[in-house]
C-alpha cells in the first residue's frame, strides 16, 4: 500500500494503557500511519519517556489535545478519562471517523447517562448517532458509523456469551447473574492507593457491588435482545493479575432448554467469527489463553442446581475488551480486513 | 502450666502445607507440645528440611507414619492426602483424640462418600462418631468428640454465612449459587503442572465446575440447616495467591426479607464469636484483610435483581479454611480457651 | 502484669505500612497498651477504616499530630515521613523515649545529612544524642538511649552479615558489591504510578543506582566498623512482592580467608542471638523463610571467582527492616524481655 | 510467497514452553510452515490440548519423535531437555538444518561439557560443527551452518553486553561479576516443587551459586572475547514472574576508561541492530519494557566505587533468550528477513 492510501491515525489520550495498548498494535498494522498523539502531562515529549517499551517506535511527539493537527487524521482514537470525552469529540472536524474508548457514548439514553455519571450529557445531538460497537454484534451499523462507542472491558466479556442466549429465548431474563474478575490495568494507570501493588497482590475483593457503572451497559445490550427491559446482577472483583476479565455468568434455562442448547446458540451465532471460539460442552476457558490477543473464548457447563447453566468467558480486557475492539472497529469502518493487525497469538506463560 | 499439664499432640502428614501451618500455630501456644511428627518422604530428617523457615525450631524428626508413636500424644492431627486417612485413623489407639484435616470424614452419608470419591468407606463405623466441626458451628459436638472431621476450605467459607440464612428461613434455599475464589495452597504442595507458577500467576480459571467434591460437602450442612435436602451451585475458581477464599453468594430473598435481615441474622448468630465479624450492609471484605488470621470476615449487600442480595464471606484457606480451625477445635475438644494460639492479627500487606 | 506496669505506647504516623505492622506486633504484646494513635489526613476516624484488618482490635481513634496527648505516653514510635520528622521529634517532651523509624536521625554526620537530602539538619543538637539502632550491634546503647534511629531496611540487611566480616578485617573493605532486592511495601502506601499493580507485576528493574541514600547509611556502618572511610557499591532493584529484602553481597576474602571463614564469623558474631541465623556453608536464604518474622538468615558460599565470596541475608523489610526491629528496640528500651512479641514464626507459604 | 517457497519447519518437543512460543511467534512468519510437531506425553493429540491458547491455529498432530517425518522438514528447532538431544540430533538427515534450543551443544569443549553435565558427550563430532547462535555477535557463522546451538538465556543477557566490553579491552576481564534475576518459565514446565506458585510467589532466592550451569557458557564466550580464559561470578536468582531475565553486571573499568567509554562501545558494536538497544549513560531497563519481544535492553551506570561499572541488560527469556533467538537464527540460515515475525512490540503491562 502507498503512502496516499495509509489511513492517517491519531490518538487522544496516548498516555494511559489503552492508549499504549493502540500503539502496540498499531505497530503491526501495515495500512495504518499514526500522525497525531496527544498527552496532557507529557506534552513535547516523546512516548517513549511515557511508555519506555515503545520508545524504539517512530511516533510523533506528544502534544497537548489544544494543539493536536485533528484534520490531519482519518481516523481518532478517543482514550480521554469518561466524562471529558463529549466536549472534545463534539468539537472534532466531521469528516473525521472516531472510535471513542471513554464510556462517554456507550448509553443511548442520556437519562441513563445522567443518573448513573452524575451530571447532564455534554453531547446528546452526537450520541443519537454513536454506535456501541461490539464489533461481531454491530458490525454492519459500525462499517456505516463516524462515530463508535467502544464497549466497556466488562460488558464486552458479559454481553458476547449472553446476547445470543437472551436473543434466542433460550434464557430467563429475569435472573440473570454475572460474577466478573478482572485485572489490575481496568484502573487504568491513574495512581491510586487501590491500585498498589501492595494493595492488589496476594488477595481479592468485590468492589461496586450493585453499583457499577458497567451495569447499565450490559442492561442495554440485554433490553435490545430481549424486547423488553432486563436488569442483571453484576458483581465485579479485582484480583491480582495485570491484564484478563472472567465472567461467570449463572443462568436459569427456559423451559426445555439444555445447556448444550446454549453451548450451540452461542457456537452457531459466532460461526466463522475470527476471534470468538466456543468451547466444547462442559470445558471452561482461562483467561491466560487470551492474554494479549483481541480473542474471546466461551464455554458452558450444565449446573447441579437443575435447569441452570453456568457461561464463562474471558477476554483481554485491554485488547477485546479496549484496545483491540478499538483497532477491529477502526478496520471495519475504514473497509480493511477485520483481523488486521490482530492476529498475533494469546501470550502464555 | 507445667508439662505434666501439657497436651502431648502428633501430626500425621506433618511435610504438607496444612501441617506447616499447624505448627506454626502450635509454635505459639503455651500448654501443648509437639511430641510426634510423620513425613513418609522425608522421614529420619528433621522438619527444617522440608521447611527451611520452621528449621529454628526445636521439634521431632520426622518419622514414617507406621514408627509414630501415636500413643505417646493426647490429640493427633491428621493432615494426609484424601482416601488414605480412613484406615490409618481407624487403627489409633482409643485414648487419643482426633482432629482429621482430610475429607475423610466429612460427609455423613457413606454413600455420598463412594458416590463423590469413587470408592466405599474404609470406616463406615468410625464414620458415625465423626464430628464436622465448624467450631462456630458445632461448639458442644466438638467439645464431646473424639474424632472431629475439619471441614473443607470452600465449605467453611460457604457455610458460615448461608447456615443462619437457611436456618432462619429467610432465603430461597433451592437458588443458591456460591462463586467461589482460591489462592493456590488449597491444592497443596505435590508438584502438579496445573499448580506451577507459570500455569496460575496472570490468569483465572473455573475449575470442577459443577463437580467439586466440596459441594455434597457443603449441601450437607444446608441440608441440616434446612430440614430437607438441598443442592447448590457451587463453582470455584483458581487464582493467583497463595492464601485465601472469598465466596461470593448470590441468594434469592424470601418474600417479606431484606438484604439487612440477612445481615442482621448472620450478625446476631455470631454474637460474641471471636472469629467471625459481620460487617455493616452494604460494605465488602477482602481476603488480604484475613491473611495469616483465623477470622471470617461476612459482608451483605441488596442486588439490583429485585428480590436478591449477595453474601461475601472471606478466609484463610490453611486458618480458619484448614489448620486455624484444627488447633481452634484442638482447643474446644482438650478444654483449653477456645483462642488460644489463635489471636495474632492478619498480616497485611 | 497489672495495667500501671503497662507501657503506654504512641504512633505518630499510624496510617502507613509500618504503623499498621507496628500495631500487628504490638496486638500480641502482653507489657504495652496503645494510647495514641496519629494519622492526619484519617483524623477523627478509627484505624479500621484505614486498615479494615485491624478494625477488630480495640485501638485509639486517629488524631492530628497536633492534637496526640504525647505526654501520656512512654514511648512513641515516630512513623512520619522522611524529612517531617526531625522538627516533631524535637518537640516532644524530654521524658517520652522515641524510635524514630524515618531516615530523619539514621546519619551521625549532619553534613552527609545535608548532601544526601538537599536540606540542613534541623536538630543538628538532637541528632548527636540518637543511637542507630540495629539492635545487635548497639544493645547497650540502644538500652540506654532516649531516641533511636531505627535502621533503614536495606542497611539492615546490609550490615548484619558485613559488619563482622569488616571488623574482623576477613574482607577487603573497599571491594563490596551489595545487590539488593526488594517488595514493594518498602515504598511505603503513597499513591505512586511506580507503585501501581500494573507497573510492578512481572517484572524487575534497579533503580537508585548509585544514588539511593542507604548508600551512606550502609558506609557509615562499615567506616564504623573498618575505622576508616568505607564506600560501597549499593544497587537496589524493585520486585513484585511485597514483603522481603534478599541482599547479596559480593566481597573478596583477604588474604588467608576462606568462605568459610567468614560463616564463622558471623555465625560467632551472633552466637545465641534469637533473631538472626547463620546457614551452614553453601546454603542461602529465602525471604519467604523469613516472611512476617523478624528474623534475619544468611548464608555464605565460596565464589567461582578465586578469592571471592558470596554473602547472602534475608529479612522481611517491614519486620526486621523496620516496624519488628523498632519493637525489638523499645524492649530493650524498657528492661522488657527483648523477644517478647516478636516469637510468631514466619508464615510460608 | 507461494507454498513451494515455503519453509518447512519441524519441531521436536513442542509441548513444553519453548515448543509453544516457536509456535506463537512462527503464526506470524509468511514464509514458512510447521509441518511437524513432535511431544511424547500427548503424542496423537492436537497441541490444542497441551496449550489451548493455540487451539485454533491449524497445526499438525502431535507425534512421538521416532515417528516424526523428519524428511519433510528443511529445518527442525529441537526444544527436547538437554541431555537427550545429541543423540537425537545425531540421528537427523544431514540436509535439514538444526536449532538446537537444549544446551547439548553449546559448550565447544566436550570436556568443559562432561564436567558440567556428568556424562561424555555423545557426538562429539557433530559438536565441532556445531556454531554458537548468539545472532548479533555470530551472524556470518549462523549463516553457513547447519547445526546451530542456540544459546541459554542467561548467557545471551550476559555476554550481549560484556563480550563487547571485553573484546574492546574496557573492563576486568577477572573481576566481572553477574547478579542475575530470571522468572520462572526458565524452568520449564516440568512438575517440580521448587516451579509451584506458593513456592515462588511473594519471595526471591539464590540458587546454583558458584555452580549453575550457564558459568561456563558465559566464560565460554568471554575467553573468546579475551583471548584467554575467563572466569566469571555468575549468581542466578528466582523471582516471581513468569518471563523476564535482568542481569546486573558489576565491571572494574582498565585505567583510563569510563563508564561513558563502556556506554558508547556497546552501543557503536550493536549500531543499526533491530533487536538490541542501548540507553543513555545513566539509565537502566526494566524486564518489563521488553517482555513477549526479541529486543534487548542494555543501560551503564557509573558506580560510588571509584573506577567501576554497572551494566544491566534485560531480555525476554522465552524469546530472545530462548525461541525469538532460535527464529531469528533460523531467518539468518534460511536466507530470510532477520527480523521476521519478530517485529511485534513488547506487552506492557
Amino acid at each position: 500500500m502507498t503512502a496516499s492510501n495509509e489511513l492517517r491515525v491519531g490518538i487522544l489520550g496516548a498516555s494511559g494503557y489503552t492508549g499504549a495498548e493502540l500503539i502496540r498494535l498499531l505497530a503491526q498494522h501495515p495500512s495504518t500511519r499514526v500522525t497525531m498523539l496527544t498527552g496532557d502531562r507529557a506534552a513535547g515529549k516523546p512516548l517513549g519517556d511515557v511508555f519506555p517499551h515503545l520508545a524504539y517506535l517512530d511516533l510523533p511527539i506528544l502534544t497537548k489535545i489544544e494543539d493536536a493537527k485533528v484534520d490531519e487524521c482519518d481516523l481518532i482514537f478517543c482514550a480521554l478519562p469518561h466524562g471529558t470525552t463529549q466536549e472534545v469529540i463534539a468539537g472534532l472536524p466531521k469528516q473525521v471517523k472516531v472510535v471513542d474508548l471513554s464510556a462517554d457514548f456507550r448509553l443511548h439514553n442520556v437519562d441513563t447517562y445522567a443518573e448513573w455519571y452524575g451530571h447532564a450529557h455534554q453531547a446528546p445531538e452526537l450520541q443519537k448517532e454513536a454506535v456501541y460497537g461490539i464489533t461481531e454484534l454491530a458490525r454492519e451499523a459500525v462499517a456505516k458509523a463516524r462515530l463508535v462507542a467502544n464497549p466497556g472491558c466488562y460488558p464486552t466479556a458479559a454481553q458476547l456469551p449472553l446476547v445470543p442466549l437472551v436473543e434466542a429465548g433460550l434464557i430467563d431474563s429475569d435472573d440473570i447473574i454475572i460474577d466478573a474478575k478482572s485485572g489490575v490495568s481496568g484502573a487504568g494507570r491513574a495512581a491510586k492507593e487501590g491500585s498498589l501493588f501492595t494493595e492488589v497482590a496476594e488477595g481479592i475483593h468485590a468492589y461496586g457491588v450493585a453499583s457499577h457503572r458497567h451495569a447499565p451497559e450490559i442492561e442495554q445490550g440485554l433490553t435490545a435482545a430481549a424486547g423488553r427491559e432486563i436488569r442483571v446482577n453484576f458483581t465485579p472483583h479485582l484480583m491480582p493479575m495485570s491484564r484478563g476479565i472472567l465472567s461467570t455468568a449463572y443462568v436459569k434455562l427456559e423451559k426445555g432448554a439444555s445447556a448444550a442448547d446454549l453451548r450451540d446458540a452461542i457456537a452457531k451465532r459466532y460461526e466463522g467469527e475470527p476471534f470468538v471460539r466456543v468451547l466444547p460442552l462442559g470445558q471452561v476457558p482461562a483467561t491466560r489463553h487470551v492474554r494479549g490477543s483481541n480473542h474471546t473464548l466461551i464455554g458452558v457447563v450444565a449446573d447441579r442446581l437443575k435447569g441452570r447453566a453456568i457461561v464463562i468467558s474471558v477476554i483481554d480486557n485491554l485488547v477485546k475488551g479496549a484496545s483491540g475492539q478499538a483497532v477491529q472497529n477502526m478496520n471495519v469502518m475504514a473497509g480493511l480486513p477485520e483481523t488486521t493487525a490482530l492476529m498475533q497469538p494469546p501470550m502464555f506463560p
